[in-house]
């Protein structure tokens, strides 16, 4: 059994840690808005695949108090990734590995910078989660996580599987981290975007309107051709598939229901969005290496400008 | 002197048809918002070219009230634009023309359908105009109206230009009504586009965003290629310089600060905005002539779903 610090417990640190507590891991987390319910009813999560609760999980206020672990959860909103190296270093002992459950592009370079690019996963979680009542976590819908190293290295890949061995998560490996980046986007651009541009309207609007639905599609294109370009740019053979990512990112938003992503949340109760991670360092890498992406920009000009967080 | 019924005057169609009495012809106006204030306390207008009243104009509450009318000044939004028929055919006589000073495309054609091709003028304002208190026009830059003829016929447009004599509105000739259409375009796609997709700011405030300020350019030339589709499609020789009418553009708008296009003010005031003749023809005919449009259908797409009017 591994110790696990789990930094960010927002809705996605909450659900992963509590499964791998579940599974028998010591795990322990990182609490600022749900510590005082936590304490006092433990840790709920609602799930479609059934309810259970963390009677009395090991909690902190205080990056310091979580310990040195053997692997350090990071679930973290890309907009707070600048402070993720100062929470997650108490954390770190000589074999302590990081995995970023966090949606964007750039994630794990910038955590490599503060902990080791060997240390580095990457988590591209497929699910419908939102927080609840302090103290609680709903699952709505998937869960699915594929994993990737920093450096593509099979045998540290092995490792990071291995944690998830009995914890009720469906694990995949992603050999290339890069890509499966870039294939998450497909997904994230246009319905983290299109959601909160459009006025505030969860998936099931966008994918039920015509033009929205189309447009969404036209973006994922756009998307899967950037980051075929930023493969190539890196020497890499693999690719994404365009058009079989679309079709699998509308069979899953189409059977998703009237979801509200994050970002949209975010958008709806004033905090700052994830604009620089999932929109404007994909419009900056696809302009270095000369990929037109006129609808990610204008969403991203959009986007920076609804942005609650700008400055 | 001639007699000019001024239906649809909300903003637009006040202001003009107040400089056309200014100059001594019969102005007629037919009000619904406004009539009561008007009736009592005449029609107002603040401009930065000095305020005027018009103590007693002759105003109508029923389009037949308005009696027959050399010109009829046509200063719906295109949202009312099915409802024009009915308003204007009881101001109409033998030798009856109309003119719209309306945004968008199509204008001219579907008034051709009920009034004839022949009597037919688009007049394209560039102006700062918002409605004020009951009664009252607030007129804050520019004013210019370039004038065509829905067949480019020069005798006619003659004849519309001499109305104009004696009033203080710069009017000038638009030999091919189609080219200036798209012109104006470049003008409202960006600006009554982005300042409600943005989330409900000013003219300002998209000039002064670099990235919006970007994309504001980058419509403005998607706009400028389909119009050059559109023209040659129909056989026209004349072409837009989209380089030049976006630095015009720019040159214009940087000068008119924090203004609040018509379509933002509707937005903002919860009333359908002109999503079709602003933005939805142009993105069909674009399609139709294989002009990729990406930004335009984006920013469409969003629009309609954004559209307080939406059904």
């Amino acid at each position: 059994m591994a110790t696990v610090a789990v930094v960010g417990a927002g809705a996605v640190g909450c659900y992963y840690g509590a499964r791998l507590a579940q599974a028998g891991h010591d795990v322990r987390f990182l609490l600022r808005r749900d510590y005082e319910a936590v304490a006092a009813r433990g840790l709920r999560v609602e799930s479609h695949h059934g309810d259970f609760t963390l009677e009395r999980p090991a909690i902190a206020r205080d990056a310091a108090a979580l310990g040195r672990a053997d692997w350090v959860l990071c679930g973290l909103k890309a907009t707070s990734l600048a402070a993720a190296a100062a929470l997650i270093r108490p954390c770190l002992g000589p074999g302590t590995r990081v995995l970023a459950i966090m949606n964007g592009l750039g994630i794990e370079e910038a955590l490599a910078e503060a902990v080791g690019a060997e240390r580095v996963f990457g988590g591209l979680a497929f699910t419908c989660l939102n927080r609840g009542e302090p103290g609680t976590v709903r699952h709505l819908e998937y869960g699915q996580v594929a994993i990737g190293h920093l450096g593509d290295d099979p045998a540290e890949l092995e490792r990071a599987l291995a944690l998830w061995e009995g914890a009720r998560v469906e694990v995949s490996a992603a050999p290339s981290l890069l890509r499966a980046r870039w294939e998450k986007l497909c997904w994230n651009v246009p319905f983290n975007g299109l959601t909160v541009a459009a006025g505030g309207v969860d998936t099931e609007a966008v994918v039920t309107d015509a033009a929205l639905r189309a447009e969404a599609g036209a973006l994922m294109r756009e998307v899967a051709a950037a980051g075929n370009a930023d493969l190539a740019a890196r020497g890499r053979r693999e690719r994404i598939d365009g058009e079989a990512v679309a079709a699998r990112m509308f069979a899953l938003t189409d059977a998703m229901g009237p979801y509200r992503p994050s970002t949209l949340i975010d958008f709806l109760e004033g905090r700052a969005i994830e604009v620089g991670a999932i929109f404007a360092e994909p419009v900056r890498r696809a302009r270095a290496l000369g990929v037109a992406v006129p609808r990610l920009e204008q969403l991203t000009a959009l986007l920076a400008r609804l942005d609650p967080g700008r400055a």
